[in-house]
């Protein structure tokens, strides 16, 4: 029933795209690591550490430093391999990207040559073990907003850093429990009494024996849901004083003097441009989040296909699970999506490997904010279902969907919480990209929209010609991809020229409360763009397929995403009479036979994947 | 902006219903036991085992016991303690579900006198620990043709119990991996080389020292996503041999000489007729799930009436998060919806208590298995919506969100794995509860439905009177309730009626193929069904209501449920113009505005659960 093993792989190469040779590597590089098995947490730790430097020796934090320091310059191909850390223990992954994508891009990224030369070697080999402390217990989204101070002291050429009040202790830190030698603290920055917004400045957090630093204090965060070999932990500062050196002065520095001077105007305007460039951490969470995904999926597709239940009286056989209907609509949909963002997201990779100038920056932002809300969800409730899929045996940790389940429910919300995401990406719709939006209030949106034409025009990101193609011959079959992509086009666009409609209405006095009332307008409106970015991202990845078999196969899957997604909001559909009911019942039935359609190819389609048999290793996918 | 105490108590007295005095006593009984913290497996294995002997101690067996026996024959409210424990640690719940629930209620309903005298007391006095060895590996939904065989020996008047294959180990058995010393074990009976179908039959599995009786081997099912304080294990039983009185034998006797007899003629409807003897477990997991949701909605109204984040420009103050409609949206219809279901449940434990005949009882199994799957995934999908909407601290284990997570997410497959219950659901109302159809096959079930009318008459299950009355009168507002039960009624009649329409179309050849096409329309009919029937019930709660403020607020809570639960299926309502789009969109309005009026009153609606605070203690909720 199955493809030929040639077609797999050539689906798979698919898969692997443009980074398909670092990927290959990754996946050997994990593949030879042995799954830790159950670990108390201080073992599991340990374990974890310990497996970091096995990453290291193995050189996967080269791949996206600077070549001339020891690095490989390969920003994209540095995201590809912490995805592929994602089939592995995730908290290996998290841990990893604490160390090198958090603290250390930080370092790169906010830093300057001094910086760099001092320590980008000593983070890619583990010497330097460090923490992104950028989260308090009080500002979680709001990081504008954060309370810790790092105040200067000209007469002695130091920064103080202050915790000032408990809401304002760094929380939920990574590396922070245990092993961290050094921060990136993210404070607020004054000197000559006057704040100039956050900035980011290294903090020695424990000294080489391990013991924490004169005045400052350090607390585990103790037992989490999961990712449980992260040592996870809060920091408090006591006028803890660091040199001036130690601030990272990309985008704001401070002379001998007290003198502030920056590149940047505006203290919100710098604020965002630094976290820009921290753009990386959000795309990758979207990438370990679709790993863990297909492995799930990979567990439950390959029980699905063997555990039977309920005799088929005409044969007097006991069926497979993966033959009843209602088995098929919780896999394989679900399945469909998983690879429609996969290459959204390989899309999104490229466009940070290749970013060049603002506006585009400012869209790789957005669609960064867009992808990870919509991945991380997508991975949460498909990792349930799975598990629910495996009924009991689900549940047992030796079948892994239990840990999967576990470790990655944080996705949705750190490197940003969803809800908060999704409104960025209106935003940053609503204004056209024209400038950082993170620190524009509501009234001042409102004002942007109400000087902007609120006819939206959607703009094809990737594959346009093939799109224009596809759309300008396109029939009003339910399969026929052109269709497809008007409807989606057709809903964002729609969509989100009544938002713009409803902002604009908004007063000075009333905006907060016309934005509020708007919120769940606003949500959609963000999902409706993120789906068709999704779409797009499908159809340029079928065009791209050269082996035929494997372009067949992947354009049912792209059809059964398209519509799948079409049925999941089908209420809107009809609400706006873009579907009949008549018609909006046929797409419920095109979902259920191309279910039917792809049921026999499902162990393809996970097979595909290439996760490392290692970290499949369950009873249950025996 | 609260009601006042005695509003809050009077809400309270409404939710604890017929069986007040136990709940509170329950509540009393759990609030002076202690949350265990942080225990390694095998200590929080032995910390539930003392603490049930605490409930023991404390008179929580006796209360759904025979009085002839040392209980107190209140089988209401033996659920209703059942439940109250869910506000509590839900190891020591399930435990104590396995020990007196599952285990002790098999002894009482499918044994005789003879083996409640010689068992009870023990069993409810924790001498005698126990398992319910019902799941095999491969017969987990398909019970029904378990492998385990009871052959009887008429020369030594012996039952042999044996496992026959791995698939027909006995698997996920709670108790087994460390407590059980005797287990009620599942068996086909064979006598004189006749099968007679699965009974049950007791067991020892281990002997007073604790150590596995000969031809007994016990495996532990090591960690689990939750629920680490009880001991699941597995079991093979070579060739063991128990006396013939062994037999639980109500409902299938074996005579010294071999010969079978039974009150019920045919095998599938006297299994069926024992299972539904053990409803009571179903119903106490609707329950045990309803306590779970709301304690993880009780921590994060608490939370989110205090937390805050980002700032109102008119202002200058921080937004408390619960003011932001989104957040009001995850959590306040949810909030509704657990109000519903408390007196759906009520209402069950009613009707499980006073059931008196036949046709009562296959209802109140069909009404059990719906409301489990509702609840269950109603939990499943709240407690995740409250882990994300306590952000990065929900994730803490100190928050307890995250163990509610992990603990309840296996509510969903035991003791009936959801999708199966609501497919029996269906098949009760298509044939109208008449008989047992946990048996009928497919074409069985299409000569049935055949036979009946396909037009179906609603059978309004609770407060007749008072329906009727809201439905004659009611003016097609959304607001009015009686236009709202039409709704629900209206769907459920016309799902069910186009079902049947399908079904009947069947031949012999033909009847699994159409049945499993069909399969999501037999879901979406058992949904609307259960739905229909929760409306019901929180209208006649609202009715029994004699406090008028709390009355009030009730019915505003009602409105939402119904409102928020039509705007879930609104495209149903859209595609059968049910809804015209313009009144689709005016739901949507309309459960906004619930939000907002709801909003104000959201921590007394918690408050009014009653959890002890001993089981609440945790940062978020300070």
């Amino acid at each position: 029933m199955g493809i030929t093993a040639g077609g797999v792989e050539a689906l798979r190469e698919s898969l692997d795209g443009r980074w398909g040779a670092v990927r290959r590597g990754s996946v050997e590089l994990l593949g030879g690591l042995k799954p830790p098995g159950e670990l108390e947490r201080e073992e599991y730790r340990a374990w974890v550490a310990e497996q970091l430097h096995a990453l290291a020796e193995g050189g996967h934090p080269l791949i996206g430093f600077p070549a001339e320091h020891g690095g490989q310059d390969d920003v994209g191909g540095s995201v590809v391999a912490f995805e592929v850390l994602g089939f592995g223990d995730l908290s290996l992954m998290v841990k990893a990207g604490v160390q090198w994508g958090l603290f250390g891009g930080a370092v790169q990224a906010l830093g300057t040559a001094g910086h760099h030369e001092r320590y980008l070697r000593a983070i890619m080999s583990l010497e330097l073990p460090g923490c992104f402390a950028m989260t308090e217990t009080g500002h979680g989204s709001d990081v504008q907003h954060l309370r810790t101070t790092a105040t200067y002291d000209p007469d002695t050429e130091e920064f103080v850093v202050d915790t000032p009040d408990p809401s304002a202790r760094k929380d939920y830190i990574g590396n922070a429990a245990r092993d961290g030698r050094m921060a990136v603290v993210f404070a607020q920055l004054v000197t000559g009494g006057v704040t100039h917004g956050v900035h980011a400045v290294l903090v020695p957090i424990r000294d080489g024996g391990g013991a924490p630093m004169p005045g400052v204090r350090i607390e585990d965060c103790g037992p989490k849901a999961g990712l449980n070999g992260v040592d996870n932990g809060r920091l408090w500062f006591e006028r803890v004083r660091v040199p001036r050196a130690n601030l990272l002065n990309r985008y704001g520095d401070v002379a001998p003097d007290g003198t502030y001077s920056s590149p940047i105007e505006g203290e919100g305007r710098r604020f965002f441009t630094m976290l820009g460039t921290l753009v990386r951490g959000r795309i990758s969470v979207a990438g370990g989040a679709g790993s863990a995904t297909k492995k799930a999926l990979a567990l439950a597709v390959r029980y699905g296909e063997t555990r039977r239940q309920f005799t088929r009286p005409d044969t007097g056989e006991e069926v497979v699970v993966l033959d009843y209907l209602a088995h098929q609509r919780r896999l394989l949909p679900a399945l469909a999506t998983t690879y429609a963002l996969h290459f959204a997201q390989e899309e999104m990779v490229s466009a940070l490997h290749d970013v060049s100038d603002d506006r585009q920056q400012r869209e790789l932002e957005s669609r960064a904010a867009g992808l990870k809300a919509v991945a991380t969800w997508h991975a949460t409730r498909t990792i349930q279902t799975c598990r629910e899929a495996c009924g009991g045996a689900g549940y047992l940790s030796e079948n892994l969907i239990a840990g999967l389940k576990a470790d990655t429910d944080v996705f949705t919300t750190f490197e940003g919480d969803n809800t908060v995401l999704l409104q960025l990406v209106a935003k940053g719709l609503l204004t056209s990209y024209r400038d950082h939006v993170g620190d524009l209030d509501p009234w001042g949106m409102a004002r942007f929209v109400a000087d902007q034409a609120v006819n939206v025009v959607i703009e094809r990101t990737a594959a346009r010609a093939i799109i224009d193609r596809l759309v300008s011959g396109s029939s009003d079959a339910l399969l026929d991809r052109g269709w497809q992509v008007r409807q989606f086009e057709d809903r964002e666009k729609h969509v989100l020229e009544g938002l713009a409609r409803r902002l604009r209405r908004a007063s000075k006095e009333d905006a907060f409360d016309v934005f509020n009332a708007a919120q769940d307008h606003v949500l959609h409106a963000a999902r409706a763009h993120v789906d068709r970015v999704v779409l797009e991202a499908f159809v340029a990845a079928v065009d791209r397929c050269e082996d035929p078999e494997a372009a067949a196969l992947l354009d049912q899957v792209c059809d059964l995403y398209a519509l799948s997604t079409i049925e999941a909001d089908r209420a809107w559909f009809l609400e706006h009479g873009r579907l009949t009911p008549q018609r909006a019942k046929a797409v419920s039935q095109a979902v259920n036979e191309l279910c039917a359609r792809l049921r026999p190819r499902a162990r393809d389609l996970v097979d595909a994947f290439g996760i490392p048999e290692t970290w499949l290793t369950a009873p249950i996918a025996a």
